[in-house]
């Protein structure tokens, strides 16, 4: 992975023309920023660490597995957010006091017994793809901070076939899971974008929803059990699909980003691998009657394994990708759908009638494959665009179907008048429909604005206006990036503040002297407040 | 509901003459135990409260709802387990010193400040079916115990027709949370045995399932959102339909048992009621045989609305209710099916293939229908057998396929050996599968001995071996009955003593006084010993 962008820099993409070429009309002309900054030239404070802390850690996990590298440090400094990576670009940088890598649960164990004794902050480590600052180097109020490398947990520990129950080592990521089970005819089936880097045990942590979610569920309701490594003990939950043995305490870790435990192997259900697969993308008149569409695939449960709904814009700009450009106009929504595994021509034709009968007209799969194969690509892009003076970000939220129009317009407007009223800034925003619920639906943004002075300081402030208008509008303020630390202010206006000190209450009681990840999903002063 | 029994007793129904003609083939000579004793003969011990305590008490629910009448506090004295309607015969009985009834969510929590207050302990009460326990008049360490009686929570609150969302105050019994949806067009779709006296509390409470689980879903995944008051808060869940704001904290309350708060309202997921069914019984040679075509059946997603496999058995039993004994031996396993809604054709045809498949032959509609029409009555027979001397009680687990036969197995050997070793009694065990997922099913068990001891001692001592067989063998200790009292000496070695830590850690936060339902889903040691 790139140290200050996305991915494999061998993957890297140019801007299309036709993007190039709209850029300008869209957002008004463009700064180019200055080049980035090499690794090796970025300045860190000295590690924080004494030498008797480094022997400790070492016998904890292995001496050669305890790094203070300038370069493992900065590699470990944050997640992929824009602000992340617009971090990455200064001359001087916050960054954890080493990088641990254990290569077991037990380590893991170790580890945080060793950080609570010796009073150091450990932030957990999967793939690095947080998007909601839940990798900060943070040390709170401790002397130092290590950033806990998780991905030498890598493997497929069991698998039952019988069962379709499999147990990953948590630091295994999404591509090395599904080939440990392809080999023995199985798949997971979580694809979300970050699929390529992302590890097993964060996608539990944060509560992640793949773009197969219409098919196999969120990421959530893919675990059948977990092992968590706490400062105080040990936990192995989930003897059995169905339990009523008092509450889901797995339920207590999922989007826990760490701040309980650290999960070491997760248990997920997994099915066999599909044989057959239909690609079918569509045109329909504009948003609102394709959400309504998606609606009534959802609520009559006719079985894509993908289906998403992309708004007026996202499907202009993904034409211009495209290369047809002057299709443009005449174009509306799109949706793209997936069949995958059995019954596939009955699920595509229940769905296609609904879609159908909304207005919508088939375009073949020509669309859909060009979405397949560039499904995990979006961040290349968004370098391209940071790397052209462009802000880009995205955000997501979700909400009741009676609310999701509504909630889209109130996002929609605050970005917008955000952007011109903090830096007179013209902005692109998309939307669409990726998870479909019988309930209700998740709504994701995609921004570009033409930010020339200072990108962070006026993101944030257009992101916190953000926060609010998801609250105030009904929605949640986060489907599946989760709460981090970017979210975490406005967690108590979602949970309340009797939520809070539930999670404080688990916190105190699993992690007492407050080692774990500090300040990520309940927010600093809250945390203090109650420690 | 007949005060020591199941349900209106107009219903109550004489064992049919086939089962009166097996009883002594299978059990052995039963004695007929002495006649019940009359509610207004049982001695019961003087409320504990006091003329101060009764004011406060009703000046948070009104004068009127605060009923210290023998009858009232005889009639929550307990749930409907067998024990329960055991202890029910007997001329004294532990009973709690007042019944409040609030009517509004502030009345309760107005309740629960004022029980802190004096030291006494609260029962929180709905539809009074536990089987688990959970209902007991236990006071814990304090002063006097109170049944909160929820009933007068009751109504739709509200009806989201787009989003199929619907809020129902947690008192609203089954039917009329049907009714009342219905006359919009909506169904819940939940149908377990206690359905016509349970409420929509309750079944979040206990994480309740239903007879449509294969369907619509165990209780707990209907619930999209709750509202809770506890001793030192409110809190008011679940925004949205798929979330990764933190831990789903809904899933706390779910399995609680009350003893973190009273569910005052729960927001469900509905659909549209239903305008087509199918029903199919089927034979099949065995229960391992049936087991297989299930897996196929859950793994495949083909649809049913209800999906049933009883063992050989509890077929034989049921035929033998039907009338139709003389076709016992020719018969093996049976599956009763049931399709609702949408597509159903399509949905029977892939599933019947499957039972074809695996030498299932349809019986036709007979058998399943009579087993719709009697779904609800099982316990009016438990009331038979029990005037009849038999002792008849039902226990419930659950666990992965792989390891369904071998629990079965465990389980059934358990409950035989038990019976002999414990009392020279014969029992016969029945089994059947109620409940699928794609990882794993329910395994429900109704039994009958010949006890002609003391069944309550014999009991006991037989039900905690078959729990330690349960967790032995890599079950849950309850599938959808619950925890309560009776299972909490074993919810550690299900979820670790540090599950047990965080439990205790939210209860001291929410409930620092620890009134709410001591003793329940916390053994009461444990309690003790984080408090």
């Amino acid at each position: 992975m790139r140290w200050n962008g996305w991915g494999d820099p061998a993957q890297a993409t140019d801007l299309p023309l036709a993007v190039r070429t709209l850029l300008p009309l869209l957002l008004g002309r463009t700064r180019r920023p200055a080049d980035a900054v090499e690794l090796a030239d970025v300045t860190v404070a000295p590690s924080a660490l004494t030498a008797h802390d480094l022997d400790v850690f070492g016998r904890a996990v292995g001496f050669a597995q305890v790094d203070v590298t300038h370069e493992a440090r900065i590699r470990h400094a944050g997640g992929r957010s824009t602000p992340d990576l617009l971090r990455r670009r200064a001359a001087e940088q916050r960054v954890p006091d080493a990088v641990l890598r254990p290569g077991t649960h037990d380590e893991v164990t170790a580890v945080l017994t060793a950080a609570a004794e010796l009073d150091v902050a450990v932030i957990p480590f999967g793939g690095g793809t947080s998007v909601v600052g839940a990798l900060d180097p943070d040390r709170g109020a401790h002397r130092a901070v290590v950033s806990l490398d998780l991905r030498r947990l890598s493997g497929l520990i069991n698998l039952d076939p019988v069962s379709g129950d499999a147990v990953l080592a948590a630091g295994t990521t999404g591509p090395e899971a599904e080939g440990l089970l392809s080999a023995h005819g199985f798949e997971l089936g979580h694809y979300p974008q970050s699929f390529r880097y992302a590890t097993i045990g964060g996608f539990a942590a944060a509560r992640s929803s793949g773009q197969n979610s219409a098919g196999y569920g969120r990421f959530d309701t893919m675990v059948t059990g977990i092992r968590v490594a706490t400062p105080t003990g040990d936990l192995e939950l989930g003897r059995s699909p169905g339990s009523a043995a008092g509450p889901d305490l797995i339920r207590v870790f999922l989007g826990s980003e760490g701040i309980f435990g650290v999960i070491t192997e997760v248990r997920v259900r997994v099915h066999p691998l599909p044989q057959q697969r239909i690609l079918e993308s569509w045109s329909i008149p504009d948003f609102a009657t394709g959400a309504e569409a998606l609606r009534h695939v959802a609520q009559s449960a006719t079985g894509p394994t993908v289906i998403r709904l992309s708004d007026e814009a996202e499907t202009a700009v993904s034409l211009a990708q495209l290369g047809k450009i002057g299709k443009v106009l005449a174009k509306g929504a799109s949706i793209v759908t997936v069949y995958e595994g059995d019954d596939i021509a009955h699920r595509r034709a229940r769905t296609a009638e609904i879609l159908r009968a909304a207005g919508g007209s088939s375009s073949g799969e020509t669309d859909a494959e060009a979405w397949l194969d560039g499904r995990f690509d979006g961040p290349y892009l968004r370098d391209s665009l940071l790397d052209a003076g462009v802000f880009c970000e995205t955000l997501e939220t979700a909400t009741v179907w009676a609310g999701l129009s509504g909630l889209r317009d109130a996002v929609t407007s605050v970005i917008k008048d955000g952007f011109a009223a903090e830096a007179g800034a013209k902005s692109f925003v998309m939307c669409h429909i990726s998870h479909i619920y019988p309930t209700g639906a998740s709504l994701y943004f995609t921004i570009l604005a033409g930010v020339r002075g200072d990108q962070l300081a006026v993101w944030e402030k257009v992101k916190s206006a953000v926060n609010d208008a998801i609250l105030a509008a009904g929605g949640t303020i986060s489907h599946h990036h989760a709460i981090g630390r970017d979210h975490a202010p406005w967690l108590a206006q979602e949970i309340g503040e009797t939520g809070v000190r539930i999670l404080s209450a688990i916190k105190r009681e699993l992690d007492p002297r407050g080692i774990l990840n500090p300040g990520a999903v309940i927010a600093m002063d809250r945390a203090g407040r109650t420690d």
